[in-house]
């Protein structure tokens, strides 16, 4: 059987062979380490061509992550993923509304999506607010709605839910805006790839 | 903007798309709902290729399922991605070892990894184990070993995990052994994909 390596030897020998493999991308090295991290996450190497970032997401998110900010995730898998002690090192929180009762009651009253009825109740969040969405479209539709509103003004969208209903459009719907955003275009994403992206700027913002 | 539709409606007709698309596959009616599952969380058809079943894992986990026993996965996001309700009412659980105290101190004073630690706590159980491994090759590589010393004989191996180190070489020992096992040969898994594995058959066991 092959060498047994520490976690934190295979993660380093695993970007090393990530970056052999991945050949000449058009990114910064701050948004080439999201795009690692994603591919470390899924073995994927589309990535390379589905991950878009736009209005200097990385940057912006690192610098939000430092100050200290609240990561809203639209399920309790991505809220699992993400690396808790790099987050508690900056004072961030990290939030999950899908299973909380109140929101389950909107929901019905009002005829949403559970995650469309989450991001609601995350918009009345006093502190800025990363939103990590790898699941549902709706959530993605409902800050669209929000933002064209003047409800919502988030620093950040990370827009990866997958899927084959709603998801490509509703990715697409956040393309639009002005806000920093990193989106998975196409069908593929997930909570891993949402729980990713955040972590490859919790690693950036406070090294491990 | 496009119909919004109930998220079992979503469901639905998702994998009525996966269906139009997969073409033929050789498994049986059990496995495919498997494999359809894992595409529908990954959007990845590579799955089709990739999971391999052996020793007739779906039935004998189903079956498992259906008499209770006890899900042992190597993270908190796998934990967090398996159906509590479904969970609940076959009367199974789930556990994850790799945050406990005891299992931390144990890999500190072997020199193991934790998730290796956590493998010889979950080889202590009395019930039934069904392993749902979608990170960590050591978890694996424990569990090979404990199996060929006749310390552990789980009811079936999901062996999912995610990498460009060891991780190949881990899946191929488990496909060397008579247990039932579900693996995605290759580098690509998660612990998404043994999240959904799970699901897709406690959905059959206790059909929603």
């Amino acid at each position: 059987m092959q060498e047994i390596l520490k976690p934190m030897d295979i993660e380093k020998r695993s970007f090393e062979i990530i970056s052999q493999e991945i050949g000449s991308v058009d990114l910064n090295e701050k948004e080439l380490l999201v795009l690692k991290r994603v591919i470390h996450t899924t073995a994927d190497f589309d990535y390379k061509e589905n991950l878009v970032f736009r209005n200097n997401p990385v940057e912006k998110g690192i610098e939000a992550l430092k100050k200290g900010c609240v990561i809203v995730t639209d399920t309790n898998m991505a809220l699992a993923g993400i690396n808790k002690p790099s987050l508690k090192k900056g004072g961030n929180s990290a939030v999950c509304y899908i299973g909380d009762e109140d929101v389950a009651y909107a929901a019905s009253e009002k005829g949403v999506t559970r995650a469309q009825a989450a991001v609601e109740k995350a918009a009345k969040l006093n502190e800025p607010v990363i939103f990590a969405i790898g699941n549902a479209p709706t959530a993605l539709i409902k800050i669209d709605e929000l933002i064209n509103n003047g409800k919502l003004n988030p620093v950040l969208i990370i827009a990866c839910p997958v899927g084959f209903v709603n998801v490509v459009e509703s990715k697409e719907l956040i393309l639009k805006h002005n806000i920093p955003s990193i989106t998975s275009v196409g069908r593929k994403g997930g909570s891993n790839v949402a729980a990713a992206v955040i972590n490859a700027m919790l690693y950036q913002a406070f090294p491990r």
